[in-house]
């Protein structure tokens, strides 16, 4: 089973909200709403990574220093075996754009469970909510 | 950067207690304490790199399904950077021998700060502390 890397982020506010994206309706998982990032290239740090895609999707500027290892996803899709760590997030530059997707949303914790998702990430509004209360 | 995978595991006792597993003193990072498991080999899922490690580290063995995904460890050496997610494991047949390491330690989480480590493995104690208490 070939892995696929992705790096992910909870984008976390002043008010301990969480940022979720919906994917496009014509794209694999459209209408499912996900943490932003994308998949980690050749050469790439999970770091650096993760500071491109948000530039790129949400047109924010970050740090290395502000992503700090939250947790992860591991899951078996048909064709490949997704691979996700998520960092925590609480500092930017910017207001996010939904760029490559169809909407963003602040959301607080304990209403993450109403939107849903991918199943990778699934797991990890629970985490969020024990976290950030 | 090239990026190396590794699947570890923090093995957690009834008694909260975590195992730490150290260094041979002739391996890279001698004597430092660490969390066991090792690389995810080509084509292997992170789940089944790690039982496969288990039972080669440890002589122990779980199942794909009792390992939860907790934290990860992303740093980088001189030359490639580690993304090494963390499992939470608690339930397992046997009983854990230093076949890959000169000793084995179950740990209290508040005692994990005493014992040297790899840098990458220095924030797991803190994560384990706050969750395991």
């Amino acid at each position: 089973m070939r892995i696929i890397l992705v790096a992910a982020a909870a984008l976390i506010d002043k008010d301990s909200r969480v940022l979720l994206a919906e994917r496009p309706v014509h794209k694999a998982l459209g209408g499912l709403w996900e943490y932003p990032g994308g998949k980690i290239e050749a050469g790439e740090t999970p770091e650096a990574a993760l500071l491109r895609e948000l530039e790129e999707e949400l047109s924010i500027s970050t740090w290395g220093s502000c992503l700090a290892p939250l947790t992860f996803a591991s899951h078996s899709y048909p064709d490949f075996h997704l691979l996700m760590p998520v960092f925590a997030c609480r500092k930017w530059i910017g207001v996010p754009q939904p760029n490559a997707h169809s909407q963003l949303k602040w959301v607080r914790p304990r209403e993450i469970a109403k939107y849903a998702m991918p199943p990778a990430d699934r797991h990890i509004g629970p985490i969020l909510r024990d976290w950030l209360g």
